[in-house]
């Protein structure tokens, strides 16, 4: 690939993970719902509520026989919530009963027990109720078929509840992309390791990971190649087996020992130049079906390539709501290099954004103190204090 | 307990689970650390970058030796990234150096290798370079001792990036508080049972466990009890030695069957009423030192009580941020029940707030249709269209 714009790239990278965003659907017990995004609508399987019931603790009646107040009533029972034997109503006559219990058949109101006094097996009304008060019908809350929740809604608390509330165990979610990692470099060690000079400890595997999981998809592999093609070509075709899309960091710029790059050029990938900073050096490639992105290896350029490229195609295929640029003033005039995208790191604050760091792209520390990136235009060189800017939200 | 009001009952709660705030840390690996909250203050354990390095792929030289260019050097050696012996730069010469690679002693500067063209042992470099130029110094990211991230900080890939980057395997989280679950009432089944008469299928045990996740708490059990004040005061017992706090559902109005009540009021509970709706009837309690609050049993009034008294206390003791009301405009006129604080479900509209049910507190489906809760306070009973509300993001 030739040197080319951010929007040309992700254009390129979003064709690339067009299959990802095939709506794959997986039923999940309603305990793991929390967060998962529904992959088609759901309608009731009943009526809410299943049965008419008392709205209050009270005596059932027909309103007929209330009509006049007090009105002296004799109590056939107790009707309490749970499992219970149909009542029938016998006009002229109550049942005591529960809030949540079944209304005996022929029964059409119930008198809340605040508006009686009870006396030796009757119960005395104080207080006239039409037909209807204080009784839920069945299906006054929901009919059998009724569209409960539409396909795409984020599953939070309230709608886990409705599910339950009908009687289903478990609901149909998105299948979560499969995301495999691989980071290259012989510089790179595990954290807790001791270092040998020239040795660095790998945070780009977590920090993929972590981006990855917050944002829809799955881990399913996190794995570290030296600079021998051979090993990474091997872990790469592990990886496609399990994977719907492999991002790789490092081996992709003009050294002499890019692992990336040479393993993947004979395979049809594309390595080049995006003109954007940091994040330059970018490659993609299709291996046994499965997209890659090759992130280049600075720690900060992985972030950032991961919020540019990755993010928008990640959250799209997990049925997530994209996050939206903003428009913001800045603290501070800033300058930026002429010909290439800024994404500056920076931070909200009361007066504006304000970077945390200038353009160069090893700051690994300012970068967890940003909560935005600013987006500065190719063509722009100066901006001033107070002008608006685009910002992405971390 | 005598009636309250939301707020005398919202500081009750609080006292009530003061303890809960305790700030308890743990340790954790950086790969579960996502989202969870910083427990203490982090210092780097070492210099970021660990050691001086290449910026770029090129040639590390002494700038003295490329004051006049065209300059051509003999090449002594190649440094790629990865564990190395360390080099000793000798002033006239140079070495080929990859990005990320150990600058060698002596040398001070970095020739990109685009500015350079290599022949028989020797590279001629025709763009001189300051001292300094391209070469990161040890520690210029980050010296040992600089505080990296603050207590009280929400894990993001960035964060978990850079705890990576200076070698740290685990990081002190806040441990999140553990809470116990019991639903009761004789009418509920589990999801896939056979229903008879009068049954319901239970939806608040997972109502509230999934309430409870998504604020940054942990479930440690949730159990079921029927009507028997014994056989709810064994699960109390057993929640109680897990849990850091215990949720109650149904079993505390005023009807006969009330097992919460009947279990607790002679362990000191309190029982009464907030002038609230939905969510009125209220109670508290502590059992072997575990704060308890039940919450009525209807399902939207399980979910408004936690939103209403839970969710500022859990997400209090997890370190997380609180929800805040906002105000918004009505989409429609409204009217409310004189007396009350009325937590009306609506969701949020192009035209404004619109409610997506009336006061009556049974309607589950309109709960898991809400976006917001309307608060309505007790001396207001019209609103007009456009009046701004405050409300209670869901």
């Amino acid at each position: 690939m030739t040197a080319r714009s951010v929007e040309d790239h992700r254009r390129h990278v979003a064709a690339l993970l067009a299959a990802l965003h095939t709506r794959h659907a997986e039923d999940v017990s309603l305990g793991d719902a929390l967060g998962r995004v529904l992959a088609s609508d759901v309608h009731s399987p009943v009526d809410l509520p299943l049965f008419r019931n008392s709205q209050m603790d009270g005596y059932a009646v027909d309103a007929a026989s209330i009509r006049v107040v007090p009105a002296v009533l004799p109590v056939r029972g107790v009707i309490a919530a749970g499992p219970v034997d149909p009542a029938s109503h016998v006009p002229g006559t109550a049942y005591r009963i529960m809030t949540g219990a079944p209304i005996p058949d022929g029964a059409d109101a119930v008198v809340p027990v605040e508006d009686t006094e009870t006396t030796d097996g009757q119960v005395r009304i104080t207080r006239a109720r039409h037909a209807g008060e204080y009784v839920r019908e069945r299906g006054s809350d929901v009919l059998a078929g009724t569209l409960l929740l539409a396909s795409g809604e984020i599953l939070a608390a309230r709608h886990i509840a409705v599910l339950a509330a009908v009687g289903l165990q478990h609901v149909p979610v998105r299948t979560r992309p499969r995301v495999a990692i691989i980071t290259t470099g012989a510089e790179l060690v595990d954290a807790g390791s001791t270092l040998k000079p020239g040795e660095i400890f790998d945070s780009n595997g977590i920090a993929l990971a972590s981006s990855v999981r917050a944002n829809g998809a799955e881990v399913v592999s996190i794995a570290r190649s030296g600079d021998d093609p051979a090993e990474f070509q091997k872990l790469l075709a592990e990886a496609t087996t399990a994977a719907d899309l492999v991002l790789t960091s490092g081996g992709v710029s003009m050294g002499d020992f890019e692992v990336v790059r040479d393993a993947l050029t004979s395979l049809g990938a594309e390595f080049g130049h995006v003109a954007m900073q940091p994040g330059g050096p970018q490659g993609t490639a299709v291996v046994d079906g499965v997209p890659v992105l090759n992130f280049p290896g600075n720690p900060v350029s992985v972030l950032v390539s991961f919020e540019v490229f990755a993010r928008p195609e990640i959250r799209r295929a997990a049925g997530l709501p994209l996050i939206e640029p903003e428009e913001l003033p800045l603290a501070t005039a800033i300058t930026s290099i002429p010909g290439k995208r800024q994404f500056l790191r920076a931070r909200r604050t009361d007066s504006g954004v304000e970077l945390v760091s200038g353009p160069g792209s090893h700051l690994v520390a300012a970068m967890a103190w940003a909560d935005v990136l600013v987006d500065v235009p190719p063509d722009v060189t100066t901006l001033d204090a107070g002008q608006l800017v685009k910002v992405i939200p971390l």
